[in-house]
């Protein structure tokens, strides 16, 4: 039985129409602002799903007081399905006196659910902070399945080398080759960014990513696979956490720009619902 | 050494005054809406000061990064010192399927923090939901202070039974006499509030209360003295949790107005900083 948190809203349709079975919850705020939450179904077994994307922090309260009502209610055994993992990239003190913030947000979740899935998380990592069980969700699939026809015998490339994983996830779904773009200094002043081992000239080329916010780096590599002669470019990111004007900027620079329904955005049209389903 | 969160700023000017030492830290919010903390100072042991006023969710998940980036300095011993302390008033299921929102919070909190302060919380039975030791602090001194030379030999009034503790503390720091009002029924639709075995005729009156929010059992409790006879009415609140347009209507109805800095308002008057200086 799935409980629909805000960060999920935009998915509960289709949980639905593909057999989901979802409580009823209420979902409000008080007049000062604290959040309201009453569940109205029973059971011993529930996935609560939702995404938390801005405003973050409503959303983790959110799941806090979901999990404190469940188990108030006698839920014994709950699973949090968080598409979109917020402060993920928070994953390490880059100055000192920083907080490992995604660790502290995976601590507190840990606190009512015995289980988080998460989609496709900046670092896999830093899954072990959360107490109990807890899984990376590859978007692969989805991902491919959209890209597909559109992308024939192409090539699909990572932004950069810690990004190969992910590529390679999608290139096997379809079978094509992948690779990713290295960073080289050519002058004191200049770096150049290039494809590795691969030959884009006429070949449609598909750039993955897991987070997309201005877009710099994906207008940068479509320029640069251009110039080199690729014929179509396309962009398949999981979350869309995007900067304003970034989707207009990105999607002048390409030929067409997907994410994933992770967060709800104009060009979120690759849904994960049907793996939620499959969890 | 105290550590000033986003629900501190207003205090820390005066925490500095009074000898409080503090430790720099710098908040702030990624572009995408996440919080940005870092602490610069080190040390063992540490008071983090945050009030949890709106906007309370994103308060609530500093004050835990805040707890991962001094665990993550090495400091030992932290102290969390949460003058209003949110979700207060959920204390308890009221309509099947609620959560005790307050116990979400002292747990998340217990994460990090071996000791948790606050000033009178609503029920201070919901203390023992916090993992460690969880203290209530009564402003009684302070709002005494604030009130003793106009209320004179007058009376200190609760609006209601259940905050007859309060008014007994007020009053014992004045040496005055207290009681609290009651809710008769008159008529089968007519209820009429009345303070119980005291005569207010002649008396200046301060009622004192945990929480004001529309102010309307204030105003209420106002006109009901002025018709007694009573001479000057003041109101003295912990927490000026102030719906829209409530600081005015009950300034009018009563001769002064006045609550803590736990949040700060425009008539937060009486400071909470000696009594935090004192934990």
């Amino acid at each position: 039985m799935f409980v629909i948190g805000s960060g999920g809203k935009h998915l509960e349709d289709e949980l639905r129409e593909l057999g989901g079975e979802t409580i009823k919850v209420e979902l409000g705020k008080f007049p000062d602002g604290e959040k309201y939450v009453r569940v109205l179904g029973s059971g011993n077994e529930a996935t609560v799903v939702s995404s938390t994307f801005a405003p973050q922090d409503e959303k983790i309260v959110e799941l806090l007081l979901i999990g404190d009502a469940l188990r108030e209610k006698g839920f014994e055994r709950l699973r949090a399905v968080v598409p979109y993992f917020a402060y993920s990239r928070q994953d390490r003190v880059t100055k000192e006196g920083e907080p490992v913030s995604v660790r502290a947000i995976m601590k507190a979740l840990g606190l009512y659910y015995d289980e988080l899935y998460v989609f496709d998380i900046h670092n896999p990592k830093t899954l072990r902070y959360f107490p109990a069980k807890a899984v990376n969700v590859s978007p692969a699939r989805a991902i491919a399945g959209y890209f597909r026809e559109k992308l024939g015998d192409g090539i699909v490339l990572a932004p950069d080398k810690g990004a190969l994983e992910r590529a390679r996830a999608v290139a096997e779904e379809l079978g094509l080759e992948y690779s990713h773009f290295e960073k080289r200094r050519i002058s004191p002043t200049e770096v150049e960014m290039r494809p590795v081992d691969v030959d884009v000239t006429g070949k449609n080329v598909l750039i993955v990513d897991d987070i997309i916010s201005t877009g710099g780096t994906m207008i940068k590599a479509a320029k640069i696979l251009k110039k080199l002669g690729a014929e179509k470019i396309f962009v398949g990111v999981t979350h869309g956490v995007f900067a304003e004007g970034a989707i207009e900027r990105v999607s002048q620079a390409v030929n067409e720009l997907a994410v994933t329904n992770t967060i709800p955005t104009p060009v979120s049209k690759i849904s994960v619902v049907p793996e939620i389903l499959k969890l």
